[in-house]
């Protein structure tokens, strides 16, 4: 029940290859288990969670990354391995073992991913007992089948890949991300893989891939809620022979594209939100200070009760007008505007005299609504992305033990 | 569908008479107009909503208090008077003034109150036109119609009312309240009238209602959402002969008095918040520090897959440790509890070896739950009272125009 159409095709990142299969996480015999494998020389950038709870898996993905350059991704779905203490550390160390063994590198070269169910021990035998049937399964073609694997309460797999030639060489970027719940800023319940041909150094793509991960999955909420586990990497092949590093025309070119590539995954998370049944954009705009812009975009987009007016089809911005007043900012309500898409609602703090409801009906009327909030005092922009709160969010959410 | 009995018994409180008419704002011809009248030199403290949006009523409230003391309070429902700009406030003023030919007292002594639709004009004549009907009517024994006469979309009235003998004299504290959508700390959609027959100075009884609203209303959230209009008045007729400023015993006794009212009255609220099946406690205790304790009891309350986890009756306490790790603070998770009821589930960060899922489904299974928090590294401890998130939530504000 997703907005909007996917679009699932996409292009090989030479130098990545990928598989999966079914371990029995997941009782329903799909494939619950991923494995990349990326070409030597290969440098990675690696965002992850800030709560509190960082599940077992990211800890220990931290540490290998302090060590050295990833050749492997390990992930698993239908269980988070997370609150599960020094056990679920080894754990995942264990599966990291396991796969070093059977490809002959050392664990610390392998970042492992878990995501699903919180607070129960990862079965491990089935993932270990698994991973030999994943080698002959690697292929340059299997990101569609690896977007599907990684899928938790997802209705759809999300992909989206560009290419683009720079300097007379054909760059390519490909990402795959899943999560459609417990999704808020500072990342989400998220997984996303993201690959490319080009060379960068890792502290070029690890900048890169923060101010772009800022720009996409941090501007998307879907019930305020963020996850244990969420974890984002990027990582650069080099084999396409481009040295992004080396030409400053050439970093921006490349910067757009991906920004631009992670902003059409963000958004494909909350097209496919738990229950969704319209695409929200919240832009607030000339606004005097970027936090404040972001902080009511956020309120808005949170709000249960804006959210479920948007469910309603209800043009109701007196919801919105409330919204707002819960920011503590210095706002001067009395220039304030409201517009769904291109109708005004209000005008200087009041309802605009020249709107009445049937406008407002129209507005609301399409799958794809953005609500833009004028506060007419400087040049500052934000836009957030959401989605509306449906029956079907608390359906899947009293059903789905996550 | 509210959780719990609810007990409307209620003690007069000598000075104060109330009445209650239909004027029309409500289509359904219920009582929406009601009015309260004040014995002259009665004390009044005022607690207000902190949004920027604050209603027109709420704006024109803050000023007549500052004027003087007030001798009458008129609140119509189904209409907030909010986000109507100077229209709006230029409605609430000509309320007051009707109102105050028609009693022979001054328009600032006249407090007025509106909840209910955002952003539409108020409709001043059906008011002036009715509040004449109000005069006769006016009576110490209608607390529980007043209260029926402010509701919007609670299914049944809040009253709380208690006695005492300090001192060797009887006196009496009666509490209404209504809301139960957009409940949120710092006030909600909430107005609530409580009054005394004791005697206290105006500076004394302001300072016993705010640290009693930080005790009980700003100790609920039904949905993270605050209202414009929110409101909650404190008077003190002095009738019964009892100053209470003049005997520190018998000022305890009364704010002891008045906090655990408010807190009943609060807890109403959350009782009959919209679509509720649960009523939850959420206890952070053993902090370190006060703030860290209300922060992670919020997280926790306001997570709407916390809320719909409880809707289901699911023990599930990874959505808990997911809500805490949202929280900004500095927090050992390696030596966290959680409980519901009795029932531990998780002990030192992870899942309690003793636990068992029927353990959980047990504790889940009452409409009463207790989530405890147990940070075992200091003296700090808060309760916050929440409610469920349930398809009858997102039914009623999809379908209600607030």
């Amino acid at each position: 029940m997703a907005v909007g159409e996917a679009n699932f095709d996409f292009h090989v990142v030479p130098g990545v290859r990928m598989a999966s299969f079914p371990c029995g996480i997941k009782s329903d015999g799909v494939n619950d288990l991923v494995m990349f494998e990326f070409v030597e020389g290969s440098v990675t950038a690696a965002v992850f969670t800030k709560s509190l709870f960082a599940a077992a898996p990211v800890e220990v993905g931290r540490r290998h990354l302090k060590q050295t350059s990833p050749r492997y991704f390990v992930i698993n779905s239908g269980n988070a391995n997370a609150a599960t203490g020094d056990e679920g550390i080894a754990d995942s160390l264990t599966c990291c073992k396991s796969l070093s063994q059977l490809v002959g590198a050392r664990p610390e070269e392998i970042i492992p991913f878990s995501t699903g169910v919180i607070g129960e021990r990862l079965p491990v035998s089935r993932i270990t007992d698994a991973l030999h049937n994943l080698l002959p399964r690697l292929g340059e073609n299997n990101w569609l089948e690896a977007a599907r694997g990684i899928m938790t309460t997802d209705t759809r797999p999300k992909i989206v890949s560009r290419q683009k030639e720079i300097l007379g060489k054909k760059i390519t970027i490909t990402g795959i991300a899943k999560g459609s719940g417990m999704i808020q800023p500072n990342m989400a319940t998220m997984l996303s893989y993201i690959a490319t041909d080009v060379s960068l150094s890792q502290h070029t793509l690890q900048g890169m891939l923060d101010q772009a991960v800022n720009k996409s999955f941090n501007r998307i909420t879907v019930d305020s809620d963020t996850s244990t586990n969420d974890s984002c990497m990027l990582t650069a092949t080099g084999v396409s022979g481009l040295c992004v590093d080396e030409d400053p025309e050439s970093s921006v070119k490349f910067y757009e594209l991906l920004e631009e590539l992670m902003i059409e995954l963000a958004k494909g998370l909350v097209r496919d939100a738990e229950g969704a049944t319209k695409f929200v954009a919240v832009r607030v705009i000339n606004g005097e200070e970027q936090k404040s812009c972001l902080a009511i975009a956020y309120v808005i987009a949170n709000s249960p009760l804006v959210k479920t007016a948007i469910f309603a089809s209800d043009a109701n911005w007196g919801r919105i007008v409330m919204a707002i007043g819960k920011v503590e900012a210095d706002i001067d309500i009395s220039k304030l505007d409201i517009y769904i898409g291109d109708v005004r609602l209000m005008a200087n703090g009041t309802r605009d005299p020249g709107y009445v409801e049937s406008m407002g009906d129209e507005a609301m009327s399409t799958e794809e609504i953005t609500i833009t909030v004028d506060l007419k005092s400087g040049d500052c922009e934000e836009t957030v992305w959401t989605s509306d709160l449906s029956h079907e969010y608390v359906r899947i959410n009293a059903e789905y033990r996550t």
